[in-house]
């Protein structure tokens, strides 16, 4: 994380604090709390991919209610895809468009129009980090207390449609996230 | 698409309206429009091949006639290659910017003049997003009111004059793009 | 496509004429049957987002009833990704292999596992092809006569119930492709 | 995996048959087992950055005791890196070989050596996927009976070697991974 | 160049000579003949993109005739693109098979089609080199004794039927070659 | 070429009109100057190996004289490597730099930091072109009024100084460049 | 290096000579000091491997006290990796951050967060450079007075605490670099 | 290093044990020797650009004397780039080919006609490790009885004719390699 996000960290106002312990504190889960001494192995908490498309077919319900073509893609917490699809009528540019706002949701813990919006458009700053993109749309999804995954999704003329068609998909599974 | 298109958007004039509209349905065709329930394909019009050798054709004429030495690539709405030609004498870097800029205009259904022209050059924008090009001379190939294709010329000392010479090429086939 | 594939068109039953056809006529839809002369575009049929869903799904609940932990990735007849779901515990290659099982599928309008067999190892052969994978786990998606998209399947200890979750996947949509 | 892994799992003696149901079974850990229905996570277990140094360390040590230059590459289940160590002087191929080796144990759940070995050469094969490595020198880490990590090694004059320095590192850990 | 293909040529008859020299004098053109001494430059010949532009409507041409659905790509001597044109219903797999068998073509100054009955399919051989295809399909341009591009074709059943296509390409400008 | 420079050009004095043209003017010779009618080749002039190599070492020379670590690169009209020499502890980012400053050079037909100069920084800009870099120590090498190479220099603590020491390069061959 | 960090150094304080003068002076070792005239080799300096390791395990002792979840990387001076390691839970874009700030440490001799420092957000600069990255969390390793390695740190909400973390790295062999 | 190459030295004449050991002890230079113990850094040996030149040159004049059109690439023990030069008219695989062979024959310490010919063809080999080329051209530069940097040519009808010229540029800075 950088400078640029550093600051702003440090210019947030207390009723962000929950947000940015979120930041401060990205793990699968807290592998020093319950191993024992000695074990070569911590426990981590996944996305389930029943869970994903889940996820995938209620953010498409949403776009089609909205009628925006995009497409949807869910990444874990070690980047790698969980679940990409692709509306129908949905632009070229879209399937790494919402790969790149799922990274940096899952990477940051908070949804890309938030991080976006503090952004100065000045280098050097996060917005270099390689594989990310500070455009509205992505949203973390968080387990006890980090982030295990990011939703993104991309085509609609605004990020705030992306962002609510992704918001719907996570409302999908909230309350199971444990 | 991102926020910075979306306040573009939402400032623009009525006049513009239906090149909103035209951003705001990217589509092959509609696909609930005309398919009975159940179906599990949808229609798609796409550009030919005769049809891009006739644009690439039109678009190299009038770059000679500008005394011009260009590339020109027309991609489809999947975002793949349908033409490349690459004039006698066009720079190494004509290839990939013509590319690019057909990819734009595939994907957002406008001409990346007009596009590049409402970007402020601060970041985060959709200049972020990647493949794409925000400079002069990539236009949108549309049929039903959505964007099938692009073209995108690269190599002239202006981008207005590659805009004028993928006109040139678009209008070609204007009047049989249904 | 290769003289090692030729020959083995060569040397195929009459049994296989029909497929044999079909590779050879491997199209969106025919453009010059019902195109008006002069006309710039053609017309082309893709599966749709909610099919591919349908596919995947089936896909992975037999995945689930074989206890078999995969990836199912989707392309269309461009080479683009229309849908991929890694499934719990799929290992890393899966979704790389079950992409190219598809590309390939699509692209040759066979099922990888068929066009496998008659590959004798030697080289140079259309397993030479960037993006192809000859192991069994991929199938066509057909309508019209023509492939569509590629269905691959990675994961299973034997290609063969990779490919039985693959059509499974298939027949979920099996009658409404037109 | 492939038919070819298929054909020799088929032919495998009873005494591998632990090892085959290790490869069936590749998982972080069994996500039905202990979920609660409905729930949208599932728990896997990581191997832990200490343990990584640990494995690397041993593996180093055993290196410098044969006189070989070599480099060792951790990566986990999903094929993300959790460490790369490069040993004075080895070569500059050791990297991605090291790599490779790591990235088919942890897919397979084996020793590539013994992979490697029921390779007939022939294509198609498991060989074609994109980022293995089937040379002698990478090894699984197990624990609940699926591998959570593989463990690569690159740069001895035989791959025997190379998996001998990849077992020692191994052997580090071993009793510690639940 | 290859071990392989020094056989190759070793073994060739007396009447292959003449491509055995053109394969050997592989040059846009004789920088020595005519050059001052002493000058910082050498001259070469290019295919014009008209010609290119000729080149691949006939190959086109051929195709439709053949009812085959390809794509054809010119790369020039320095491997850089000069056309690509891709057919109306041809697969994704044919504009890097196309485009491969041009680059093999213009590197080895023969048709593909001939080097790939000279490979045994054991390796290490030419094959092995990145970019190439040694695939039927290739063809070179030749102009004062050199190869000064290659044209590609992909898609049709038959590596035999994708040279005919592109020799039908080729034989739009021949005689104008100088 | 961009808005951004096309602005460039348009606002530039008489005095820098020669550039100018040589910008509007790229090619490797005039195709149409002395081509018979129907040719389908064109006549272009490349910078010769040896060629390359003088300026390469003056280059180095004058690197030492100047106690700088650099690395040269030389590509040429087609984008293609004609010749990289990396100095005695050039630092690892220098290879790339090289590079970008000299296709640069050769894609504009201008000095790098000419072109850099005027560049405002905002966005979008000719700087979003894949390949390029607007650091100074690009030149081109021209011959009949057109860029036929460009040679590019990185790793002094100051792009001044590498276009010096570029230019001592180019220095070696002037008036041999017809 | 760019005309931004020229600028930077021109106008640099005199207490800052000395790191300007490892800025101007980024070699392995001086070549041209100790060698016999005639000689085709130079003497270069590389931290060893053993002591990568100790960097390693001392900086994420420091962030385990920090309770940061980070990767760390080490990259000597001809950008090659000598070692990586991922912190439990650290997000999936530290490793490619971590990396480039290695990189840029070792590339330009001073610490990432400095350079940073000093660019205004303007392009064009040394951030256009492939392979860097300007915030704060890379340090350079010296020795003989020429950077011999890179450690960055990627991970932490505050590039200052990747910056700490990565010096508390370098303490573990200070003083042992001659 | 593999499995194959482990058999083929197993197998090797008690004449080649020489060569056999400078693939088992292939480093910059022996960091145990003469380092003080608890040293943070070992010392390597680089072959200067200097003598890089000198080996292109000779190679080159070499290549002119046999009337062939080469390309000549030099890489150092950690695989960068230290000298690329491509002759008049070379093709445009020569590139890619010299710098693999130069690569493979730094990597494992041999000429890389020698370790071809000890490759049967099966695989896996050590020719599926990512960046080797086992064709004839590729020679290793040693010095104190390690391979510090490998000389690869291209573009020869035969392998054999490329490994006089890499031998040829090699002769020229025998006796001072130390």
């Amino acid at each position: 994380m950088s400078r640029t996000l550093g600051r702003l960290l440090a210019t947030a106002s207390l009723a962000s604090l929950a947000v940015t312990a979120l930041a401060a504190a990205p793990a699968h889960a807290a592998p020093t709390r319950d191993e024992p001494a000695g074990q070569a192995v911590v426990q981590s908490v996944t996305l389930s991919a029943d869970a994903a498309l889940e996820i995938a077919q209620a953010a498409m319900r949403e776009a089609a209610r909205q009628k925006q073509r995009v497409t949807v893609v869910i990444v874990d917490r070690s980047g790698a895809t969980r679940l990409v699809v692709k509306g129908d009528g949905a632009g070229p540019q879209t399937e790494e468009s919402a790969r790149r706002k799922a990274f940096t949701a899952v990477s940051f813990g908070k949804a890309t129009g938030e991080l976006g919006r503090s952004l100065t458009g000045g280098r050097p700053s996060i917005a270099d980090i390689p594989g990310t993109l500070f455009l509205a749309g992505g949203v973390p999804v968080a387990s006890g207390g980090a982030p295990i995954a990011g939703v993104g999704v991309g085509g609609a003329p605004s990020g705030d449609i992306d962002e609510a068609i992704a918001q719907a998909g996570l409302k999908a599974v909230a309350g199971r996230l444990r």
